[in-house]
């Protein structure tokens, strides 16, 4: 995702220096123009904006805040603006956000909306909040990385509570398809026959392009990893704890992804999570 | 939805009778030039099609086949074919089948998707099954009445089937969406804002529509009520507990729709089932 | 279950009539002293009380109403009362109530709370409800049959709905046996030893019995048949629907009961639910 | 608890030292014989063993770890043994006795069963896990705080993850009785006379006590305060996803402290959660 992202900004003209724990992965974008860091805080040193985007709250904290005169932090100019782009907890956004405003620089959240495959074609929808000036400053990197921007408020984290509340809407979307996939086919009536009508009465993409990859069972490779939607709907349920939101939609689907888990399928694609379903019906 | 389907049948030019058991409800189709019946088997008289609109299993067979003398199946012809537009439960499905196969008169379901305001632009998806001729018979009128045809097999109960699994998966976006609104609205962000959001990833009317009426809070007057919400996912459990398949999400939605009915929001819009993610976090 | 009850109360001095649909089944109740009737009506004819102990409500409904002249309800004597003890639907109480009052016929419902062998045993408790002094006519049966005998009111479906009630809480120490094995299980605590600890806080007989033929994993022969266990689930969600109560738990079981019967689970004992925890846990 | 369980020890005979971090709770223990300290290291210094009975995670980790030299762990001697009764994460569990471990210190688990009158009256029930020789040392104290011991084997978070495991068991009770009370309360089954039944079935102190709260409604004071009771179903859920067990009932149970914690509950006795089934069924 973050390579992705990173050819799009220099594609768009931006000057652009990557860092990743496996250089090996920083070579296509060094071929493309970006310069390659030997640490995250030489890959932040001397810019205006840095951009991270990790798989996990452990792996942001290790690269922003915690390997040492190596983290992102202590790289990070005075007025430069860190743009958060992954999806992490609520608390870990106000942690960085303190961190940050204590060494006077900025920060925003900017999660992305959209798989690889997407942000590879400038299709991301992006979720940003945090201080205005911050959020105009980075308007321009936003653009060349996505096809339209949400600012949700002024404080980062609501950026993050919204990108976890969205994942939560696309896993009901699975969870529901797998429960109704498995209805019909125990009756048999043929899946694609089935997704032909959820497309003519939904008219949208994420149904159409889930719906074909449960029908056609093609969980390999994943788009987005089961274990990562585990991460995300744990996430919208601590967020949902420390507000006191019951969501049992989500404790449903936590549970299924356990299960997933349990069962051996947490490389799969998260939309393997309809798997769970079908098993429990003896399919 | 039964009236504006009448209506749509004589527009495109067949002859139409019709019967409700309030008769008043018939004045505006005879108006529009469709006679009235008296009874069920008085509107089924020398036709090749009777078609049947009802609110639940008990109103479809009381018409069709308690009503002694009136009762619709007595005025149906030999050969006629009677087009079962319900949303129904399989088992009244079957038994319907097997009725009018001892009368040697034809049956096949055409439930439809979508509200009142979609019969009367013509924007209805029908979904039908049973007899293959009996199908091909009856296409004309379901041309004029939609936008779409789906068969879904010759057994006519799998599109009662078909049915109750988009209504569950249309249920089942309307509880995640409680679910996300009430997640958002406690953090503070607009559920308006969240919307354009939901609409930007999921660009569907559905969602589009659905969520407009839950963030105005608009569950009245009702596209379509709750307490047949109710009934439908009851029916979707039914089928699935006929077919041993689990559905969690149903169930949850099936408790909320309960709450709602013990909060005496039974006629309102069955979106009002988001009303009982917001109360139960306190909102 | 039935043989059990009949041989109590002929061990008591009572004169019994009885009928098996299964003739073999009367034969151990004549050589105790029992007559064995042709027909369900031959059973009840001449009686002072009629009692019926059947699997389920269509079973029941069958003997007592729907076979023709051999139906109990048309060999029961005006004043004699059906002493009604099988777990059936609240609503098959209120018709079995109507019909019996429409002869001048009594009814009570005596459900009991026991496994067959606490039958044998005369360690059944039973709960019943109905007018008074049918219940007060009954008392010395019941006495000789269980116990102990709870009266829950002068209408006899009351007496229903509470055996469906403690079925349900019965089914619900089940399934958190069945959660709470996974989870120790998975860290290597011993199921026996933990379920010591649950011994030494529950001290109570259902605890110690069902956690021993889970822990176990003893499910074979069936003491109570886990798709009996599904069709009281499904009972109490149906009576709690016509009341408008949301039971989570229940909708729980039902989903795992339905697991098991996909499982091929239907004729293992009900605690065999417990295996369904296991399985999405991966164990 | 602690002091219940403090007095206890003294009562045995031992010599004690309290700490507690409002002084005024210390007083009683003074008079009746314990030495008060003026820090949790100074409380641990010279003594053979340290136990701790705190309110969860953060607060134990602040008075044994976190608070300088103050901390218990600085005072703890080489080769004496904490005994950490508190209910804490399995997470915490493990550091403490890797923390220990790298002092030559002892360390185990010594969670108890029983609220604070049950203290009062040594009837707790103690489960304990860690180094065989540490629990023998600890035995005297153990049999002078309780009815009872479970040794659950030699790693000390074992004993968390079954208290763990318990308190759901528990907790379970409290929805499933809150459910079916809302069933029958809503048939006009009397609450008191069906808790009657419930008794007669299960025989069980648990069953007995929290059902007369529940049918009294008398949830205040506290015995054990509902936000702790979320705690701990948020600790075994957190457990029981570690080794990917799903559990659809502690996701119930949480779901309801939730609500309840929402509608200002929180310092009500954790029995209080049976007042989100009346409500949802709209008692």
């Amino acid at each position: 995702m973050g390579a992705a992202m990173a050819l799009n900004l220099i594609r768009a003209g931006h000057d652009v220096i990557v860092y990743n724990r496996t250089r090996a992965k920083a070579e296509p974008l060094a071929k493309a123009g970006a310069r390659v860091a030997d640490s995250p805080a030489g890959a932040a040193r001397g810019c205006q904006v840095v951009i991270t985007m990790l798989a996990n709250d452990q792996a942001l904290r290790e690269i922003v805040l915690e390997d040492g005169q190596n983290a992102a932090i202590h790289g990070t100019e005075r007025d430069a603006v860190h743009m958060s782009s992954s999806t992490i907890s609520v608390a870990l956004s106000k942690q960085l956000a303190a961190e940050h405003a204590a060494r006077a620089q900025g920060y925003i959240a900017t999660p992305v909306l959209g798989r690889p495959d997407s942000a590879a074609e400038k299709k991301l929808w992006i979720v940003t909040a945090g201080p205005q000036q911050n959020v105009e400053r980075c308007r321009p990197l936003m653009e060349a990385l996505g096809r339209g921007i949400s600012i949700v408020g002024d404080q980062a984290w609501r950026a993050n509570l919204v990108k976890l509340g969205m994942n939560f809407l696309l896993a009901s979307v699975l969870e529901a398809l797998g429960e109704a996939f498995a209805l019909v086919h125990k009756s048999e009536v043929d899946e694609h026959q089935f997704l032909d009508i959820v497309n003519a009465i939904f008219g949208s993409p994420p149904y159409a392009n889930y719906g074909r990859i449960i029908a056609d069972k093609k969980f390999e490779p994943a788009g987005f990893r089961l274990k990562l939607g585990l991460k995300d709907v744990n996430l919208a349920l601590e967020a949902a704890g420390d507000s006191a939101v019951p969501m049992p939609f989500a404790s449903v689907i936590r549970d299924r992804y356990l299960a997933a888990i349990a069962h051996g399928r947490g490389d799969a694609d998260w939309s393997a999570i309809t798997e769970e379903a079908a098993k429990a019906a003896g399919l």
